[in-house]
């Protein structure tokens, strides 16, 4: 994983200090929601934790819990805002190879239409044999269950 | 938005069901997290509800965090798993205009690497001046306030 360099190089750390021009839509002790300054779409924005964290392993569980009940209600207040919204796009970038740019956690929300910009690709024809499947589904699981003994309490 | 054609041919319905093949990574009563038959990468899986939820905005919150909560620990047992796993990207279509296929919420989480075939493009050259980002976020903001009057408790 490429290396954080740190918060005193952030600029969502110099943001949230107030050291930084912003736009803001949203923000409560724990959480910035703020438009990108390079917006896929209008209304891009992107829902920060304020206390510096790189990566989403660094989160602890509560705050991510809570930054993703904010980013529902970003998307649904970017479905009501007026902007051309057909669909909501989540994207989180966790590491360099995932494209990830800004060493501070950001879960990007934009609204998105027909014709807009934006697409994803990938070598789709790629179609595992279900016995593959599961063989991969059972490396992820054994990892899962030696990380996790116990249940997140319904 | 895009008509939901309903739970009775929703092919996540019916393996919830257990009437449709599944290579499973986690379940619980409210979450099931299953591998996708088109994987971008190793690993890809999809972290569902159980229920029936065409859309982000037909989850309850608690439910949303629920799946926050386990996609967190999904993406952490990935990098655990001993597949190529560089980085994570979390992707969410919500309706059909965002690339959404299958008409029951489902978040995915595929590990990423160098030299995967997973691209994203958008026309990045777009970058508002500012005055154009603070009115776009009051947009936002206004219906932001409208929705949640009420603060989520920190």
């Amino acid at each position: 994983m490429a290396s954080d360099p740190g918060k005193d190089s952030c600029i969502f750390c110099k943001i949230v200090a107030g050291d930084a021009p912003v736009s803001t839509v949203y923000e409560d002790d724990r959480t910035l929601v703020l438009m990108t300054i390079g917006p896929v779409t209008p209304g891009h924005a992107m829902v920060i934790p304020k206390e510096h964290f790189a990566f989403m392993n660094e989160l602890d569980e509560e705050l991510g819990a809570h930054l993703f009940r904010i980013t529902q209600r970003v998307a649904q207040a970017i479905r009501h805002s007026g902007l051309e919204c057909e669909g909501i796009n989540l994207f989180l970038a966790d590491g360099k190879a995932a494209f990830q740019d800004v060493f501070h956690f950001h879960l990007h929300v934009f609204p998105r239409f027909q014709g807009d910009s934006f697409s994803i690709s990938a070598d789709w024809s790629n179609k595992p044999p279900r016995a593959e499947l599961d063989r991969t589904a059972g490396l992820v699981r054994v990892a899962y269950e030696r990380l996790y003994p116990n249940d997140i309490k319904a």
